[in-house]
């Protein structure tokens, strides 16, 4: 016993050097100036005051397209297994039926409801992406917007007032620790969208700076997601986690539930503990007038963004030759190293190694002409076409290929060599979905789901969110009439 | 935009090659063996198949006085303004009343118990230390416990079963990881914790090895806790938190929702992202054989452990002498070097931080000749006596004062010096509390809160735990009577 007391004191000294040698390397990794600013403060402030009127138009349109790109995302994922399984193990717990489900016919407590649509929203890997940082944005925000706005009603102005500060928050502080923080395992849609969810409730909830800041403490203490969980229905679980904890801490903090001051930025806070790199002025900087909302992009195919620009050329060479898979010889692709690096799974055996298939994605891609979330299911990656087109595809690392870039080859049986180079793929910053394309890819995810005139409903109020009287509206029409 | 893109390009890159190097890094601090054995599915299977008959009666009494210690300090918290700021803001959201809230009245779904429960037992800092680790173990586990054996009946032998296993779980991670995960800014009893709940629960739920693993890929994916908390209402939202969360990773996994089968030890996974040091023998040596609850210890006094020397000898040299705080002169008090870092505030304002008050803890006890919650609110911190008394002390450190050792010399107005050294304080491993101190704080804690047949008839259950036919008996008889 006597022993064991001993280590427990030698262990706790050293707990304790090692504490201050910890926090000092986290420090020397931050700019220059000491000691770093009042982020917690500072993000509450702006969280708690910023105008809608201050809002940009071009801001304003892109977070339209946002929640119109997310919502389609929750309609479309919410059959699959994971929000299914997630309804059926916490309907027993869940309280008064305060919001709707999209695409589902049950109704939960605000608290689980923004857990489950956060699920169904992210499970296809269709969702929205910020490319500086890789996280999508509007998973954690608009998942607990809209089930919070079933709750207590709100104006569609003051609904996307909030999802404009929540998805600015959760982007700037990726910024501040990116890469860094998401190299250590984090999967960073989860552990920066939990702020974005409390700012964004807080907000509805009218929390004064002192109560936002206690609301970004109690996220702070609540990060979602490892990146070991891709592949398993863990990974959608972190942005509906990451809403429903956010929500929680608005909750809490609404009502005298204090937390640190300096939860992110202070000694043995979120930056210390979640990330060697704290570059606080990427918070800061242009706060309330520069928006990285307005960077949003959004996927025209169900799979991994690196593998969009060969989707794109493979599609583009069906079309124009109207290629027809037993013509095919063999396939060179040639694309950026990160392709094979993050899509590197040569024989998938089921739709979400599909996802993560750059020999599955172009090849579902020239057999199909389609890489929609049909194309990324179990069926579709055992089809016997598909699975012969991936056999006789060839892909080569070309550093000189950016990411939103793709070089494809495809030899006919007939000697035909079929060419195209994609400099900016469909969806990328430089060449992005139109409006368009976005309410093709809503009326895609929601078909079968929703009858077409209710999709069309909730598409137009969507499409309608800023001025809509009761932003409510929204997750009310979104559920699935009963059978 | 280009230049953006750019950017984001550059950054995917640079996290690709930064993450390879930090995995590379985390496992270079891993012991020889390479690569991580499969540390999930060996906790997995433990927990899922550990027989009750191979629990020493040493470890089966030590939880039963784990169990009698935290229904205590469960009770004795309850009023706090944290639990009551909790229910609060969380009851219109919670589901049918299916667990009672220990020393309140009202009852809440269980996940919304488990929470609750979890900050009323930790928010006087009076629960069971680890100390090896210093993890609270029971806060995470036997809220959890406590909350789902009231909604699933189970068995009082059962029930503990599992809180053996849980507790044994959640220490042994923390020993593979601590100290380097505690000094990274970690709150350890939230981190490893929630493993404990989710291994604790999944036990109730007999779930098999596959499943379990998945329970504890959700919790990994939930750590719960930052040491800048510390001081606020977010430190005891922790345990609480962590007992939620582990529970609805069990309910989770139990009806399918998968998760990775290496989110412990995997690339990614937790403990590449929440600690440098990952020494997985801790976990694996004597599993199911060597119980780190054997070594789990109790609080005698409510405030930071360190502190317990000082006080036991101010207590002891009051008692003997029948001190009287006018005629003292000087108080001169050498400790471990580690007391003045963790408990340093000199001129302490609210109850709170006097629970880190050296100086308030000697004061204290020197005036009043006790320790317990009381003494460590706003009125004890600002009693004229005590702020006297504490103004009178002279603390130096010295480090051949062990941590659970102090040295106090009082010196009287009349000039008598009284002096006491003590070897190991009262609570510490090597004097812990005696059957009779733990009943006696059980008292203490219950009194003014539950009537005292109530809390005589909650002690004999908790006593009784191992034979009780329904272990959901402790969890009512907890609660407190309607006025």
């Amino acid at each position: 016993m006597a022993a064991i007391d001993r280590r427990g004191l030698f262990r706790a000294t050293a707990a304790l050097t090692t504490g201050l040698a910890a926090s000092a390397e986290a420090h020397a990794a931050d700019p220059p100036r000491q000691p770093p600013p009042p982020i917690t403060h500072i993000i509450a402030r702006y969280a708690a005051t910023a105008p809608v009127a201050q809002v940009p138009d071009a801001v304003r349109h892109q977070a339209t397209r946002t929640l119109l790109n997310w919502v389609g995302c929750a309609v479309g994922g919410s059959r699959q297994p994971a929000p299914t399984h997630a309804v059926a193990a916490l309907r027993p717990f869940s309280g008064p039926k305060q919001a709707s489900l999209f695409g589902r016919t049950e109704r939960l407590d605000a608290l689980h409801a923004a857990l489950v649509n956060g699920i169904s929203s992210h499970v296809l890997d269709f969702d929205d992406t910020h490319l500086k940082t890789i996280i999508h944005p509007a998973g954690p925000v608009a998942s607990a917007l809209t089930a919070f706005a079933e709750y207590r009603p709100v104006s569609g102005e003051e609904f996307m007032n909030a999802l404009v500060i929540g998805c600015e928050i959760e982007c700037r502080i990726g910024n501040a620790v990116y890469p860094e923080h998401y190299a250590m395992g984090w999967h960073i849609t989860g552990t920066t969208g939990v702020f974005g969810a409390a700012a964004a409730i807080g907000r509805l909830l009218h929390l004064d700076e002192q109560r936002m800041a206690w609301a970004l403490g109690l996220a702070a203490s609540q990060p979602v997601g490892l990146k070991v969980q891709f592949g398993t229905d863990t990974k959608s679980f972190h942005p509906g986690r990451a809403a429903q904890n956010g929500m929680l801490s608005a909750l809490l903090s609404e009502v005298g539930y204090t937390a640190s001051a300096v939860a992110i930025e202070g000694v043995d806070g979120w930056g210390q503990a979640l990330s060697t790199r704290h570059d606080w002025s990427q918070i800061t900087d242009g706060l309330g007038s520069r928006y990285e909302l307005a960077l949003n992009t959004y996927k025209p195919f169900a799979c991994g963004i690196v593998a969009h620009p060969a989707i794109d050329a493979a599609i583009q060479l069906r079309d124009a030759h109207a290629l027809h898979p037993a013509d095919i010889r063999s396939v060179a692709l040639r694309v950026n190293p990160l392709v094979l690096n993050l899509m590197g799974k040569m024989a998938p055996q089921t739709g979400l190694e599909g996802k993560f298939s750059i020999t599955h994605a172009t090849a579902v891609a020239l057999v199909t002409g389609r890489a929609g979330a049909p194309a990324f299911t179990d069926a579709a990656v055992r089809d016997p076409a598909v699975v012969a087109a991936r056999g006789r595809i060839a892909v080569a690392t070309d550093a000189a290929i950016q990411k939103d870039q793709a070089d494809l080859t495809v030899t006919l049986l007939d000697g035909r060599r079929l060419h195209r180079f994609i400099r900016h793929a469909v969806g990328s910053q430089d060449n992005p979905m139109t409006d368009a394309q976005l309410a093709d890819k809503f009326d895609g995810l929601a078909d079968g789901i929703l009858p077409p005139d209710r999709a069309r409903h909730l598409m137009q109020l969507c499409q309608d969110a800023w001025t809509l009287p009761d932003a409510g509206a929204i997750g009310r029409a979104g559920a699935a009439v009963v059978a």
